[in-house]
């Protein structure tokens, strides 16, 4: 079974020893409740590390309700096989009290790529996000970390924190992982009804009709968000909470449409918040 | 003559040769302006260090007032000669272009250490200095940084910024170096008038009388600072901006005068402001 460790001073002690053979040292954050896209994050890191080590850790300071913090799936068991099928070598797994063994008084934060958003409607989401991945980073010290598209502003925000901090770590990009039908892999997919869940791949076709309307040469921000808001009319039970083109860099919205770009969406069904996005280049 | 570095990537690159062989680290980050207390942190962290990093860099991110940034004092070959003389292996001196090549928008903030004292009268500048210490430690990778107790909620926020975010670095504090006078040293002592000068040492004198008081058994916090007022009484010309006892992990004022502590102040003398802060333990 694969070993797991929950001391941030046993973890560097272990990880230490290979490292200084010259082992390239490969890092999957995870929150647990693995999935196939948690799967492919590791298959990535696999192919590219000498050591890979994967972190579970349900993180309370990225969370700003504290119902989805309680309810928030945690299938240890079922986790730990993934990440043995996947060949991950440590699984990194501190509980709280390992991880803030005091208040935490420090934070990351980027407060100009989280005004929009995620970041706009989940106060504090991103820095409890960027504070945790920057010890976990100090805790691993890893050479390369693997994160995947779905989370895009998350991914921006990591990328640049790498960027702004000098931090000795390569950022990975993994691309999203889908259901057949379209809908992109989330951990919180599983709190969706049987009946919602029916209705959740509408979410994505939105957002591929918008795309598919600026590749063909919309510059209208207005009028490209349109193709999305007429597909969703039909699912009333669908609520957009956001739905934003933006610069995939600083995760701000674009007054007209340029050559490339991201478009982000969040939207709530049946009480369960999903979010997707999708890029265009033209 | 010593060796300086201006690029992230060279320093780097010139450290991970002796780090490889098992050389422990040690760095002293400066902006420049160098006087016998710095020449103290060199010689503290010579005496535990096999490679000595010293950084010369005068951080815009932690100014608050373009003036004072302005006409902070630059001494650049003096400073290369105290560190020669002090066996620093290698100078960092990063231009603004190479520590900031984007705009920075990722930062380090820790609110509740920085609402009192210096934090309270320079918005920002903690967040300044927390994030290039940040920086300028994964750009050096030191095991371990020496700081000076001169700047007090600086090194608060040093230290609770290492234990809250597990950066593997040492935090070595080093005692404040003094005039015989008993004037802290301070690369703003130079901007002093002649005739200020000859005041400026009523402000340590004035912190020695609260102390005292403390040592004495007194336990009001405003009686205890009636010592320090009732001093500087005799010195209008000398604005006190902020005195407090304050708790010396958390940097926030106590209500009743405990075992130990710390008296933290700042003054304004001819235009410029001086800081100093001892401690009690009875």
């Amino acid at each position: 079974m694969v070993e797991a460790i929950a001391e941030v001073a046993a973890l560097r002690h272990k990880v230490a020893e290979p490292r200084k053979g010259g082992a390239r040292v490969g890092f999957v954050p995870t929150m647990g409740a693995l999935h196939r896209g948690h799967a492919e994050l590791l298959r990535v890191a696999r192919s590219q590390a000498d050591v890979l080590v994967a972190s579970i850790f349900v993180n309370p300071l990225q969370f700003d309700r504290k119902d989805d913090l309680d309810r928030y799936p945690r299938t240890w068991e079922a986790d730990l096989a993934i990440c043995e099928e996947q060949g991950v070598d440590l699984v990194f797994a501190p509980t709280v009290q390992d991880l803030y063994p005091q208040e935490q008084l420090t934070f990351v934060d980027a407060p100009v790529l989280t005004q929009y958003l995620c970041g706009a409607f989940r106060p504090g989401h991103f820095r409890g996000v960027a504070t945790v991945v920057l010890k976990l980073f100090n805790a691993v010290q890893p050479d390369f970390a693997c994160f995947g598209e779905k989370d895009a502003q998350q991914l921006a925000v990591i990328r640049r924190m790498v960027a702004d901090l000098n931090l000795p770590v390569e950022i990975v990009p993994v691309p999203t992982v889908r259901e057949e039908d379209g809908l992109a892999l989330s951990s919180r997919n599983k709190l969706l009804s049987a009946e919602d869940r029916l209705v959740a791949p509408r979410f994505a076709e939105a957002l591929r009709a918008v795309i598919a309307t600026v590749q063909a040469g919309e510059q209208d921000v207005a009028r490209a968000k349109q193709a999305a808001y007429q597909l969703l009319a039909a699912t009333p039970q669908m609520q957009v909470e956001y739905l934003e083109l933006v610069d995939a860099d600083t995760m701000t919205p674009v007054e007209t449409i340029g050559d490339e770009g991201l478009l982000a969406a969040a939207v709530w069904l049946g009480g369960v918040r999903l979010i997707d996005n999708m890029r265009w280049n033209r």
